[in-house]
Order: structure tokens, then sequence, then C-alpha cells
């Protein structure tokens, strides 16, 4: 008979999806360039033509057979080598192939980090404002994600709440950064106190406590600000990675899982991953695209428009009276809204053709978040569009 | 903390594997070109020009940001037409974009149509000989595999034993044909009867149940040989497809699921796998390969190689003195082993650098699996070694 967990779910539908299709719906009335769609997460940014150029080099020059063939199940050694060589000159820590697990972008790297230190009914912390797919990812591996609420002056870690959380069935603490939604970065201190309670919880509880740290806008990263390496501050850390935002292809789904070279039994948990994706049905991301990526490891898509997009919007916010923590990185900016219930002050943005996604989708309601990965030029021409909005919406305040 | 049950996976090391390794490491000592390695399904012929050519093609002139962005989760609606159009034309039945979804290969395939169908211990019915792989996709997945012993005479369908089998916690049936490791290609007089018993049990249980429909093999069917679409049979048959096989590409993971039309809420199926790939972190196929596959649909590479060694290994096989069944399609043949003990067969055979796989891992003991998709120059030199294997160890054969 058909499953109604999953047939259930399909009711539940995504607000920012719908948000988008308004976007597209609207659009196609009055010409897409004239709404300001701030809902997807999605690069707008060209792959770096390297990556385009290695594609085609292999394609003409190499033996199809040995080009499309089977990828071991933990990746391809020499990608594998390559992405261990890189972390190690870019982190200082002694990463090798053994710690390197190839994946389906970091959907993939996820699932399978939350099966590797989870038994059915454990609990997976997180802390708000989240990923909402993080709820999938965590529930349907069988596990209960709890979500830490948010510490709102800063975006760091409320640390009061989270140490009351920390009960003896957390198997497992997941965090982004930089973070989507709020595009902020956490800092060595906030890291090193994270580290602190996990460690501290760890041996109070007798069993190890893992970090799996989600980390796809790892490379955007905005001027003058430190964005400590995760793995540096707990050994038992699952790093989470995706080339989507850094090389500009989402659609290639490719990535990787690398545990901590100092992590208790690091190589084993590595290999536990092959097991998992029999289960699941994952086995490895496309060769093709593993040994394209491995040529380009050092390189970004050219990523300095999401900075340029965020000095505008942010200097306009504020000029308008918002309250924002300013984003260290990523595309995305967290204002809270002007009214109470984020929802309603979103509902009323749609009348300006800005759509924005309410805050409740990321556990922190009152805020609203912007996804500025788009032309600079929409970007400039929407602040009129914000203007309007706020000084109808909301008059008295600009 | 790292759990066990995947810890203790990787203790159990597949046969297939380690014969593939003896191989590699006999070949460093005596070439390669001198080891008889039947042990490994991997294509070995070139993919189709037109694949390379189309890959190329987009790269060089298609805008990046479209081409590698991001693929809806049920895979880009033009190429889901686009296989619907093709699989209307060649089987008439009236498919449609709503009955497909896009997946990582048979394996993905696989993990979701098991996923669909059963509860934690729900059963799935296979047949053996069968591939050793289904066991983590099913087990995995909380459901329980349970194997139908073979009909050895024909490798089609043990019927009374099937029937006996079929109780009340029997959610699905999983069948492979052309089939992984015999060779063999189920008529359509068993296909009906595989449908009369499925539907009458469904009518007597007060429930659905689901065939499985598992076909890389579907485009390598020999002369002669009639190949009734598996779904033409049984409405509530889940396809599960992969063009690993067909175009030579294994390494880049592409396959899809196809819903039978006729099948009770075909569309909520499909749509309902989006909603497991939420939890398997499987998403979608890379967006680059699913627009190539999507224009050589109706090509395969060039197969005819495998029927060629089909014919020499037979030959030989059957003048050496073997019961075999002759394969309808594949690149396997499995025949029955020269004493009792097909693990102790094989292991003599690598003496004569000859590598069989012992069909105890299929569930068939005292057959033994052997992979031609090897060149065939190299097939008729190990006639010779084959000839002398049962010379030397099983006189008065010859």
């Amino acid at each position: 008979m058909i499953v109604q967990k999953y047939k259930d779910m399909l009711s539940g539908k995504s607000v920012i999806r719908q948000l988008s299709e308004f976007a597209t719906a609207r659009g196609a009335e009055i010409g897409y360039e004239n709404v300001f769609d701030y809902s997807l997460g999605n690069p707008s940014v060209p792959v770096p033509r390297e990556f385009t150029e290695q594609m085609i080099h292999m394609l003409e020059t190499k033996d199809s057979v040995a080009l499309h063939g089977y990828s071991p199940s933990l990746g391809i050694p020499s990608v594998r080598e390559a992405i261990a060589a890189s972390l190690e000159k870019r982190f200082g820590l002694p990463y090798r192939k053994e710690h390197i697990f190839m994946t389906s972008g970091a959907a993939g790297a996820l699932a399978h980090a939350v099966r590797l230190v989870t038994e059915p009914g454990d609990e997976v912390l997180t802390f708000a404002p989240f990923f909402p797919e993080y709820h999938p990812y965590v529930d349907l591996a069988g596990a209960v994600l709890k979500v830490v609420p948010p510490e709102t002056e800063t975006f760091q870690i409320n640390f009061e709440a989270f140490e009351k959380m920390m009960g003896p069935r957390v198997m497992a603490v997941l965090i982004n950064t930089p973070n989507n939604p709020s595009g902020v970065v956490y800092s060595a201190a906030t890291l090193r106190k994270l580290s602190e309670v996990m460690t501290r919880k760890s041996v109070e509880y007798g069993h190890d406590i893992f970090l799996i740290s989600d980390e796809p806008y790892r490379e955007i990263v905005f001027k003058g600000v430190d964005a400590p390496c995760v793995s540096a501050f707990y050994e038992n850390t699952i790093m989470c990675y995706s080339f989507s935002k850094s090389l500009s292809l989402p659609g290639e789904r490719i990535g990787y899982l690398a545990v901590q070279p100092g992590c208790r039994e690091a190589e084993t948990l590595v290999n536990m991953c092959g097991q998992i994706s029999r289960g699941i049905g994952h086995n490895c991301p496309p060769s093709i695209i593993q040994l394209a990526v491995a040529e380009v490891l050092d390189l970004t898509a050219d990523l300095t428009v999401y900075e340029t997009n965020k000095e505008l919007l942010y200097r306009e916010l504020i000029s308008l009276g918002f309250t924002c923590v300013e984003p260290g990185g990523t595309f995305y900016i967290f204002p809270k809204a002007l009214e109470e219930d984020a929802k309603v002050f979103c509902r009323k943005a749609l009348q300006y053709d800005l759509v924005l996604v309410p805050g409740d989708t990321f556990g922190a309601p009152g805020f609203f978040r912007m996804a500025y990965c788009i032309d600079t030029v929409k970007v400039e021409r929407s602040l009129g569009a914000l203007h309007r909005f706020v000084e109808t919406e909301y008059p008295g305040r600009v």
C-alpha cells in the first residue's frame, strides 16, 4: 500500500516555493524584470570558465569507458586526495583521502552525516534561524530535530537555551555558518564556547556528541569578516560541503563530507558512509563532475556581486529604520519586520512586487529573509519599491 | 555515538569485490591481459558519440547559469516529457511526464520505489537468482526482503514456492528481467502468470501489491528473443530504469522511475518521490546529464559485443559438458558448477586465472556467474584456460 507518511508531506507546501511561484506568475503579467523576487537562494553568476574548459577537454580527449565508468562507492580516489590536500593547505588540519566521502551536494552529505551518528529517537539540535530542509533530513532518518531559539541581537548562539536543551539523547549538533537565512558568520568566540559545551556534555553523558557543520556558503564571506574553520574547534566534526554556491553549479549536485582527522574512528565513519549509500541509493556523484571539480578546487565563481548587493540593501534597510544584523557572508539578509507578524508584513510587500520570505519558515518569527542572489541592477531598482512600501504602509518611519 | 548497524556492515565484504580485487592484484603480477576477469558487470563499450557531442555542444553554447541550475525535485520537465514520449511510442502505454521521476541510476529508483510502498516490517519478495544489492535497498528502508527459491531448469519463476510465500505482509514483488545473474528474459507467459497471482492476492488481502521492475538490462536483448514490457502486464508496476548499461555511462548515475499510467494514484506516487528525496538527500541527478540523455533516448551504445561473447561462451560451456540456460540478454551467463559447492569450484578456477563468481552470492548455490562485458579477443583467449581447467580438475568430462 502507498505509504501515508510521504503522502501527507505533499500537503505541506513550502512557503518559499509558493512565493517563488507567485513571482513567476506575477512576472508573466508585468514582466519578470518588474518583480523584485528575493525568494530563492539560487546562484546568479556563471560557473568559472576553467570548469567548462575542463569538462570539454575531458569529453574531447579521454577514453569514454574510463571517463564515464563507475566511481568507487566512496568517490574517485584522486578526487578525494585532491580535496584532502586542498583542505589541509587551507585549514592546517591533516586531512587525507581517507577522511573524504564524495556526495550529491550538501544534501547528500547531511543525509549520511545524520545516519552515521543517530539511532531512531536520538535528538539533533540546531539553532534558529535555520534552513527548513533540516527537518526532512533529520526526521526521515528517524531522529528528532530540536530547534534552539535564536539570539536575535546578533544571530550568534543562544547559549543559555542551548545548554538547557543539551540532554542525554542529543547525539549531534547541526550548525550552518555562514548562515542561511541570517547571513551571519559564527565568530571564533562562539565556536570555542560551542566546543566547550559539547565537550563538557560528552564527558557528562559518557558518549560522543558530533558536530555536523553544513558549509555551502563557506566561500561567500565579505571583506574584513573573519570566518573561522569550524572543524578546527572540535575534533568530532563532520563537515558537509557543496560546490553549488562556490562554483555556481547547484544543478550538478556535487559536494563532499569530510570527517575531522582527529575524530574518533574518522576513517571508519567514512567507510560507513559507503554502507549507508547502499541503503539510500546514493552511490556516488557523477564521475565526470567529480573529475572536473577536482581541477578547480581553489577557484570560485565571481562572488563579488553578492557583497555589492549586500552593501546596497543593508544601507537602504538601515536608512529606512529597519533593525538588521549586517551579514558577514552568503547572499541572505534577515531584518526585523516592521510589524509583529512577519507573514502579514511580507503579504503587504507583495503589493509592491517585493517577494520576501517570512522568518517563521526559519524558526524566527518577526523577521524576514531576502535572498539577494540577483542582478545588482535589479537590486538598485528594487530600492524604490522598498521605499514606497515602507512609506505607504508604515508612515512616519522614513 | 557511531551507529553500530552501518559499522557491522563493513565486515560483510562483497564476494564480487574481493574477486575483483584478486583479479587486479593477479594482473599486477602476470599482466592484466592474462587474467580472465569475469567478476564485474561493468560496461566495456564506448558511450554513443552523440552523447559526447551533445555534452560539448551544451557546454559551448548554453548560458552556464541555466545549464548548471537547480533541477526541480522531480527532474527537468522537458526531460521527463521526452522520456514519457519515448516510453509511450515504444510500449504503447500512455505515459506522461507526470509518471516520470528522474533518479541517480536504478539504485536511486529502487531506493524510492521500496520506500513508496512499504512500511517498516512489510515484506518484499524477489526471485533467486537475484542481484545481492537488493538486500541493502530493502533492509535499510526498514522492510524485509524474502527470496523465492529458483526454478533452476529455466530460471523463470518458481510459482509454487512464490504462491506459498505470498503472505499478507508482502507489499511488493521485485523482479529483474533481463536478469542479473542468469541472463534470462522472463517470457510473456511468466509475466502473465505473475500478474494473475499478484492480482488474486491483492483481492484476497484487500490491499494493493506493487510490482517493482528493475530494468537496467532492457536494451541488451539477443536476436530472436522476445523481451516483453513488464509494465504492460500489471497496472501497479513501478519501473526502475538506468542508462548505465544502454548508454555505457555507469559512473554518471542517471536513470528514472516510471509509474504505470494505469496504476492507482500514479501521479501521487511520483510526487511522493520528491518527498522521499528530501529525507534521503537524493535531490536530482545532475542537470547537464539529464539534458544530454534526453537527446539520445532512442540510441544505445554498440551492444553487439555482448551477444558475440555470449555465443562464444555458451557454445564452449555446452561442449565442455556444462548444464546452462542460454541467456536471452544482459552480459551474464549462469552455468551449473561441476561440483556441488560452487565456492570450491570457483576457487579452483582461480588457479587457471579464471575469475568466476559463486552463485551463493545470488541466492542460487551450485551455480556460478560469468560477466562477459569484456573484449571478445579476451573471451576467445579465455576458452583455452576454461578447457584446461575442466580437463585437469574434472577429468573424463571433455
